[in-house]
């Protein structure tokens, strides 16, 4: 029988051993070969567990077959890193993860080029799971060219790129008076109404849980209405607020959101009714400068205001006194911030993807689009990034959401999910890649105590953190995903909870939501098909 | 110049005007015609706007074109109903809903046959805004023969279908007992800790909060543990718990799922700090009746115990002491929920289509899948359906998301999210559905009042319900996302969020899902993907 398999020929296989010099590749019944370790890569091989798997399909180039059909020679390295677990970015060297060692402890060995130069890169980029089947460095160009779209305001909807250069730019006055009102309000109120919907609410309320944590035992107790229709909801929460000290926020840029201006008049009267002229003291408006039903409204009452600027859509609103005088008032330092803000506005002025993770994140949105992939699953393993994951859907689900593109935002919290959503996330129809937000340094944590009878059989985690296993479960999770289910995770590492990262995680999705959005040729900052329900209701309800 | 219009033409135009009479439509910028409303359709057509409207585009024979270009004479009946608009069920003969009389006030002129013919049923399913492209009863058959899978147990998983006939074979003194238990913990605790993951509390959690809403002022407390691992959220609940006097519903079927036994050993040593060996009347587990660590550990405890039936699945759960204990001992009517379970039972036990709106969901479900989408978006516009749309996604995903296949189940509550994911839903990629969950009754209403300066501008709103103000914000959005989006909708009519209909609500879904699953050639009871990662997991806490 004349060989099938022949020099030059590239073929599938299955790798059926890893050994410290090669691996074997089962190529059919009869036929295998090896793959030396000096085949793996044209870079030094520290650990060849670090390229291949055992059981992984893998495309190999045979190189020389003179030994026999069970001793074929077998290159990677020829064939430029092509197969799907090699299709990696070959200027990031990044090996794979062996198995055996996955996750936080060897990020350092696998982390691209760019964050190894950024030691102190807030946010860090993994991609090392991400299953990439391009390279992220072959878009310097077109990233090059909409940095320069973003940073001269050039592109579409280049009017509302005020949070570009809101770190320099922000009113320093209105800051300091936004602090003496938090005080007041957290002085005044057992309770703040913070009254808004979309953009002018989710990111105090993201900002708020992701810092403080669920159960945070505060004097200040933060409810958010305006946001809903629902009688329910609404006449719920005016009954009981009904014997608490309340101070209110309403925030709207027109003044005539219909969900926002009726809570605020349900509210506004209570408070007349209870305080009279003293209410006056406890209702702070956050709106236009001038124009619109708010800010005149404010004027007559004598309310104090603060200006959404006209330049900052609601969605990137959460830096300006939107998300500031709520995010204040529930006693998180701004200034802090604010400094993270600033950091990150500078982190990320750079177009050079080999320095930029934000643009890393951006250009990776786009390559999971060509291989496929409609949903993108925002992952948290805290209940407190809920509202984190809310705030992202919204500004990336309503900045590309257009013209019948982009990725649709969707989010879990595991591992809650794991046992609601995670069978479809890993087994079900190959849509969508994971996005994981990972918190390095927990805000609490605390050791597994033992038990003399050990009737649950918990014992062999005994002195364990908790915030340990939780990042076992992660691992754990990473690898059914990727490994069994073969879908993309891209992870995002930010090293703490707190008002500083906060600060500069908001710039990251900023800034890579401008780059990604444009890569589609999409205008970021406009949100046409908000106003369509809007209009039809305003004709059902009557309004002239 | 030759007329490019001939007779017996199909031609798309424009509709310009709506008549009494007829319909103008516009073939291009100097030809128009009439669709006389004897041309509408073979049926008696007793108002034209059920089945044109103003500005749609519309496909069109022309049968006459003797007077000229500018009076061409149209037919739709011709045509079969083949425009996108028109591809209606024609079985159903339903017409249409006209845009000046969306919603509530017009569906029992537009509901199928299927429901016209069961005015008692207790759920109500609409496809007049469901776009579809094909027949629903062409499923007659296929639904027949699973109908008798389901109810033969002969298909794949059936060892778990013994929620179909929970009716009538629950344990009569188990609920009793669950009652007496219930009872007892509201005299015994300021918070009920249920520990569970999963279906484990899903189910109780969608059930409270559907039916006591948001802010519900009760003496008992619940508290949702042991489905996460986060540090931070089990240090701050042990926290918030200190001082109060808490019972525990710890609830896992083999006593083995991590999560929730190890904050089960937290809780348990805290209360048997804080209450000695009153500690065991303090403790309720429900779990397997004999294999698992748990119950022999609650035996040699002393603890109460409930037991989940081998033949119900986690996430059919809700109906058996899994969800009747924490939901009784909220202080809801566990008998009407059983009633509710009771009455679904028999209303969809019947293969006719025509009779059971839960078999007309599953089949569209799967139609929706060959029309191109692959998301089911769960739509509601009370914020306490929120747990409802949670509870729904683990039931669907992990019962269909297997084998790379299955609808992508995502939610969102509205309005709240129309100023987030909305201009996604309406405008982006175009792979979702929508369907929207109703309720048609509100827990809680009031109306608009006055206010002397209408500052606000909202005084045109005076006297009318915030109930009725969302009805028209779903109208509204109704509208915009069907007829500007071209996305479907399903609407699911339920009557009022009480026990009754909680219970007749899960087993129309439970109904729905082994339908619709079945119909995919998958198992609908298993979730193979959930164990890769506990595997992988326990591998890396070391677990022997």
């Amino acid at each position: 029988m004349k060989n099938k398999f022949r020099n030059g020929q590239i073929v599938e296989g299955v790798i059926t051993g890893v050994q410290p010099y090669g691996a074997f590749v089962s190529l059919s019944e009869d036929v295998s070969g090896l793959i030396h370790i000096s085949e793996i890569s044209d870079d030094y091989v520290r650990d060849i567990n670090y390229y291949v798997r055992q059981g992984e399909k893998i495309i190999v180039k045979i190189i020389d077959t003179s030994d026999g059909n069970q001793h074929l020679r077998l290159s990677l390295k020829a064939l430029n890193y092509s197969s799907r677990k090699q299709r990696i970015n070959e200027e990031y060297k990044r090996p794979l993860v062996p198995k055996s060692n996955l996750g936080f402890s060897t990020l350092e060995q696998v982390l691209p080029t760019w964050v190894k130069g950024r030691k102190d890169a807030m946010i860090k980029v993994d991609l090392s799971h991400a299953l990439l089947e391009g390279n992220v460095l072959d878009y310097q160009e077109e990233v090059n060219r909409i940095h320069a779209m973003i940073h001269g305001k050039t592109g579409k909807g280049s009017d509302y790129l005020g949070w570009v250069d809101w770190a320099e730019t922000f009113d320093k006055d209105e800051f300091n008076r936004i602090k003496a009102s938090a005080k007041k309000i957290r002085e005044q109120a057992d309770v703040l109404l913070v009254c808004g919907i979309g953009g002018s609410y989710l990111g105090a309320r993201a900002a708020i849980e992701m810092i403080q944590g669920t159960y945070y035992n505060d004097d200040l107790e933060v409810i958010y209405v305006g946001n809903t229709f629902s009688s329910t909801s609404i006449v719920r929460i005016l009954d009981y607020i009904k014997d608490k000290d309340v101070a209110c926020n309403v925030i709207s840029k027109s003044g005539t959101t219909t969900e926002t201006s009726l809570a605020f008049r349900l509210i506004r009267q209570f408070m007349e009714e209870k305080y009279g002229d003293q209410s006056v003291d406890r209702i702070y408006v956050t709106t236009d400068k001038e124009t619109g039903l708010l800010k005149p409204f404010a004027d007559k009452k004598g309310y104090e205001t603060f200006v959404i600027p006209d330049d900052i859509g609601g969605r990137f609103s959460v830096i300006t006194p939107v998300g500031l005088l709520p995010i204040a008032a529930a006693g998180i330092d701004i200034d802090e911030m604010m400094n993270g803000i600033k950091k990150a506005t500078a982190d990320f002025n750079n177009p050079n993807l080999e320095e930029n993770p934000a643009y890393v994140y951006a250009v990776v949105r786009r390559m999971m689009e060509k291989q496929g992939k409609d949903v993108e699953m925002f992952v948290s393993y805290e209940p407190h990034l809920l509202f984190l994951a809310e705030w992202w859907k919204q500004l990336f689900g309503e900045s590309e959401g257009k013209e019948e593109k982009g990725l649709l935002p969707a989010s879990v919290n595991f591992s809650t999910d794991l046992h609601s959503m995670g069978q479809f996330v890993q087994d079900g129809k190959k849509i969508l890649f994971e996005t994981v937000v990972l918190v390095d340094e927990p805000m609490e944590d605390m050791n597994v105590p033992s038990d003399k009878d050990d009737l649950d059989e918990l014992n062999y985690l005994e002195g364990k953190s908790l915030h340990w296993i939780n990042e076992q479960a992660f691992k754990g999770t990473l690898e059914a995903h990727e490994v069994t289910g073969n879908v993309p995770n891209v992870l995002l590492h930010i090293p703490k909870a707190d008002a500083y990262n906060f600060g500069y995680t908001v710039m990251f999705f900023f800034k890579a939501l401008a780059m990604s959005v444009y890569m589609l040729d999409v205008n970021p900052f406009d949100q046409p098909g908000v106003e369509v329900y809007k209009k039809n209701m305003f004709r059902l309800l009557g309004k002239k």
